[in-house]
């Protein structure tokens, strides 16, 4: 069995990219619908992973989209990641967080039940609420540090001579190998930072596309100094398309994404 | 259809204590287990809430320990708040918080789905991250300020002068009305600081019994000042039991805890 990285290094060497296609799949937005909200969702996710799987270094699922549904929802996330298959990278953005036990079995969830290879968490509780993910050597966790809403300026960013989100880095650093974190592309500057600091970790770099984040500036900076990114699309993709040919638009969109995103 | 705070108030008034029950089931921990891991922890919820009923001013479900199985934990969280009924309110531990859709999403997923009364949010991702939980009005949205975990220190606390915590419970109580807080036991007197800087706010506290917060003390501060607060012991009550009667002992255990947190 891969590990994460193995299964991410060999598609972004295939797509010569690092486009995150996400599938944020709303119901409502979607070309077709029939009564079956189950079946239209999981026919929707199929056709957009066929459009688009020689297009992404990986994919990340919203569990907050599915979850909705509840046991309907967690039925097509696992069917999602079973269709997705073994060999591209599937991230779980769940953004969980909570003591020991609860941690434990979130990643119990994430990477037992549903087979994903990553997952995003939330660090307001502390390392020790973190640890139980990073059990799972083979996969990658995202610690949210700076994210792309404006809500992220609340409290990630202060106090200004020591941010939060700075000391969140340094701390799941000094605790853990390999760690990966979220960081919204609405402030490249904050990248470069990054990278001139030093820090090579693998970043999820959400917030270009329809939250309006520069695409060529944070590219560039997050590979800055060994640095490596993938910066993931979802709404901009996955209601691209228009018509009869809805899911060849999704194709042809995806493609200007995956050159965006050319590594 | 009746508030959170109307349902507290009646069952904090007929069971005259401010014990929430924590059902954080762990089917490795019941005192019977038959191959049926969902028929083992459904039959086990029911023995709780039928021996603890009119002693639980609240209810507390952890989601963790019921997502770890996938669709088969959500029907079980689904039918244990269903078993509970449409009186006793209960709060869904869940401790999510994502950009403003996702959270949406996750509220529908805790009020619409499973419909809980109440739901544990966490705020590093700011206030447009918690403002969908607050739409519901009728519900109780808990924030989690203080943990009672030991990485509870690590960023909540810090800097000394003026710490996450307290800017969290600020800028909530700012922009929501009856907002609550997760606020940890195992430091009362961060409880009295509270109080007696005039929050008044409904705090979730967790962190007595096994985590060996001070009941006391924490009792005394949490209503200096016309505060309020629920008192949650989960595996204090659901392990307690032993032998041929083991709910009896569950139930003479929630009786010592009714008593401990008499108001």
């Amino acid at each position: 069995m891969k590990t994460f990285i193995q299964k991410l290094d060999l598609h972004m060497k295939r797509t010569g990219s690092c486009l995150c296609v996400g599938l944020d799949t709303d119901y409502d937005k979607l070309p077709a619908r029939s009564n079956n909200v189950h079946k239209s969702i999981l026919d929707f996710n199929k056709n957009v992973i066929e459009s688009t799987s020689d297009l992404a270094c990986c994919y990340k699922i919203n569990s907050a989209f599915y979850e909705k549904y509840g046991a309907d929802g967690i039925f097509m996330l696992k069917h999602t990641i079973q269709y997705i298959g073994n060999s591209i990278p599937v991230i779980l953005d769940a953004k969980r967080g909570d003591i020991g036990n609860s941690s434990w079995y979130y990643a119990q969830y994430a990477f037992d039940h549903l087979k994903a290879d990553s997952i995003t968490v939330l660090p307001y509780m502390g390392m020790d609420s973190l640890a139980p993910f990073f059990k799972y050597r083979d996969k990658q966790i995202f610690v949210v540090a700076l994210s792309s809403n404006p809500g992220g300026r609340d409290f990630q960013d202060t106090p200004f001579y020591n941010p939060l989100y700075l000391r969140v880095i340094k701390k799941v650093n000094a605790a853990f190998k390999n760690a990966g974190f979220v960081f919204g592309a609405t402030r490249p500057e904050y990248i470069k930072k990054l990278r001139n600091s030093g820090y090579k970790n693998l970043l999820l770099i959400p917030g270009v596309g329809t939250q309006g984040g520069d695409a060529a500036r944070s590219m560039e900076y997050a590979f800055l100094n060994g640095g490596k990114a993938v910066f993931n699309i979802s709404r901009g993709i996955l209601y691209a398309g228009n018509g009869k040919k809805y899911y060849n638009t999704i194709r042809e969109k995806a493609k200007e994404y995956r050159d965006m995103f050319r590594i």
